[in-house]
């Protein structure tokens, strides 16, 4: 466990969801493992983690997807008439050079089919309250496996601490991802990272939260989709109140003309769907 | 009721959700009081009405809003613990030269909150199927109350026919609304729409659809954020592996890279969830 | 229509779902056809309907019903493994000198199997409110195709009326019918029902309820389970509440205690759970 | 960590959900505190884990229960207006020799409110798969505070091992409950417990299920409550299926006509629907 201190950056790398490292070699079981803890001195239970990710850089030239889309996406006809292809070849083939991905072994008319490198990272964790010990395709207010698109090189995560040095995780490198990550996975490889951590001393939010140069984001994890907007809307809610001092009626006034919602995630354990608001909106609050 | 041509163009206004025209003259009940139906020569059950708003303007410079956000989106104990003011003035002036809304009687920290102004169309629907009659609050496969603030101008939204003559109405035309709808009342006023109506004969999915420049849309209406994931990611599936001659593995590679859904409406009876594509990417089929 | 008086009973017959009557003669179109209008005078909105059912009798010898679980209500994996006989025949022998139902062909497994008739109304509904017009399947505020295996011959059923008269309907006999509906179908037959009318003036709930010698039962129809669980246990505690004068701990006392619920509905376009309280627990209570 | 063999019966006890044992004396934190584990020699993950509950008797006079109704079960509009009592006193006295629980300090209306004795487990549980650890308020596949009231005397529990010796845990006993655990806690007291162990070797659902005199139970643990109806359904379909060799249209007209379902637990971190079959419905399976 390497302990690091508030202000401190780490370069590290992650192996994909597989357990395999950039040049290929299999460093672990599969099933998104990762990389940590980072132990981080002076974090207590009631403080919150903030991990700014200032580099995410893929370091090899392969990924590979599902190539299916989960069936808690779809109706229960289209589960019932579809028939895949077992041979389908779901390996790609990543040119960072022109920063695009494009299947290795393309069907026909998936022959220039090709898809933008958005390097970002499923899961960014730590310890999970109570002692409690999930498997890493999990989430929660912890963070974990949220696989939200968003958490790419210069957004900033801020999670509950819940055990001393917090005990930071990382893994699950996504090359690109749609909304959702409906396939169950993603563009899988491995990936360089740098990140800087701090800690907000005695102040902790109970659901993890994310910002960038653009938005304000109140990740919203919950058991079911409407639970999820409801953490959500309820966090940002909070935090335009708390932060910037609205009352219910300013938030309600602010949020009903400026929120977003994006669908980070529904294919596992639980699902994720973010709140947001921009920067800019923020910027006419006085 | 107006009878029109397939290929014609009609310029009509529309009164906002309480009845009110750009005049403030009362011209109906409240409740999302429609402009129809217009009567569609040759459209018959089992063809599609293709309506593209050519212009969506507002005709006069205020608007309404809600001032709390509805407790469908949030969570219990935001519930139990928010007071609201109840002499919260939630009136907007609509500045159309400079293209922003502002609250008429400001509290002291919105005094500088502006809203981009976006007209868009909160209702555009056909007659519903089996001789069915709902509320224009209500929504469904016929389209109706959809509150999906990418209904504006120069969108083209499909519908479904179920009686002869399709029976089109628009209505509750919002000046600007963030995701969901989220206070109820997004920013009601009245607005000038200028349409053009198309058919296509004897081809006809079960769900409303969109396109502007950019997109694809799938709109899927159902009863719960779940289900409603379920019908618009089908529906784009469908429409990928129809009109794109996509294989279901293919389909999925494409709406695993590159699907967005939207979170259109969380407020009605029914909700809405959008699942779209952007034409960037389907140039890529070959 | 036919106008009847507060008090009055009523003797009448329903055909089944397909709209075949006793005698085999199809009388409608299918899609549960039901038996009424009945305009009872005095009836207006705000007022509560009270129709007592006095007997509920088969009056034929055969019934069919579904033969494959609603997808709904089954796991993605199963739906797709699962291959059904198409030839697999579902219809029935109503035995009502043995009060049993068995399959009239059956296969192997079940040549034994037979079902106790316990003969139910499917459809009992009021006008909807808002001069709104749904199919036959539907269920909602005002009743309607509710399915639920208690509301049996010594049944009352409350309705809340939205429009002068009430406009009372029956229909969609089954002669037996596990909870929830889960083939789509129950054993759909014809029935004799007789029933006695009253009126609670200037007194509605906003949902149906229903109450036989053992129960009050309160019925909670909404777009997802979770919020049928909620209306049903928000009604049944207001009814405790206010015809029993507790106060909310002493209601929450009770429910904790006491409360039971039935899975009436989970296939229709709307879902149904009843929270029921005995009359034994009632008679504790000062 | 006591070891057993399968065949043995153990007699042992357990503390309140609060810690607090048969004389009063607080014996561990709160929070379903567990008896247990028992390693069970032979037990290997694929097997299942039979529990049979001969004895489950009261051993004090005195319980606490909860006094509101969770939000979660309840309409936005109620947990706005609802104002509780903060002094109510929910402590119940236990009168073993009647066999009825009263409240200790009654108010009022409650003064003659009597509660059948019915004592269950609310937790029983094996360790979870992959290793990981949940706090004891949480259920899934592997059991735990699954809080069914027919978890009785008589009842046998079956288990999924996922861990050599399974790891058996039993706590969290209840002197009486209605259906889903509404006010959070139940009557929460301490009890005595015998019980007696088996194996089913290489032989493994996915599930909790449970079996008494009268019923076959499928015990469907989920995120929310249509995928714990789907969990039960599926599960007691496959079970028809397996071990009493119906075809799928077979299975669906015998849970067509005979499924009974409870809602079991709806306040938890997970649901519980349990979806069962009568002995005597199974008797008329050939």
């Amino acid at each position: 466990m390497l302990h690091i201190f508030p202000g401190d950056t780490v370069r590290t790398w992650t192996v994909d969801a597989g357990g395999v490292d950039s040049k290929g070699v299999r460093r672990s079981l599969g099933g998104n493992p990762e990389t940590g803890p980072f132990y981080i001195e002076g974090a207590f239970p009631g403080d919150t983690l903030v991990v700014k990710l200032n580099r995410l850089r893929l370091n090899r030239d392969s990924a590979v997807s599902g190539d299916r889309i989960e069936p808690s996406a779809l109706s229960p006809g289209y589960i019932q008439s579809t028939k895949y292809d077992d041979k389908f070849d779901s390996n790609w083939v990543l040119d960072r050079e022109k920063g695009i991905a494009r299947l290795k072994q393309p069907s026909e008319r998936l022959k220039n089919y090709t898809v933008k490198l958005q390097p970002m990272l499923g899961c960014i964790a730590v310890a999970p309250p109570g002692h409690q010990a999930f498997r890493t395709g999990f989430l929660g207010s912890y963070g974990g496996n949220m696989d939200y698109n968003q958490i790419r090189e210069g957004t900033t995560v801020y999670l509950p601490v819940s055990a001393p040095g917090a005990l930071l995780f990382v893994g699950d490198g996504h090359a690109a991802q749609g909304d959702g990550e409906l396939t169950g996975d993603a563009l899988e490889t491995s990936m360089q990272v740098e990140f800087t951590v701090n800690l907000i001393k005695g102040k902790s939010t109970r659901n993890p939260r994310a910002e960038n140069d653009d938005y304000l984001m109140s990740l919203g994890i919950a058991n079911s989709l409407p639970e999820a907007v409801q953490a959500a809307t309820t966090d940002l809610a909070n935090w335009l109140q708390r932060d910037y001092k609205l009352e219910p009626n300013e938030a309600a006034i602010v949020l009903g003309t400026a929120i977003q919602y994006n669908i980070a995630e529904v294919v596992d354990p639980l699902v994720h769907v973010v709140a947001k608001i921009s920067k800019e909106t923020l910027a006419k609050l006085k």
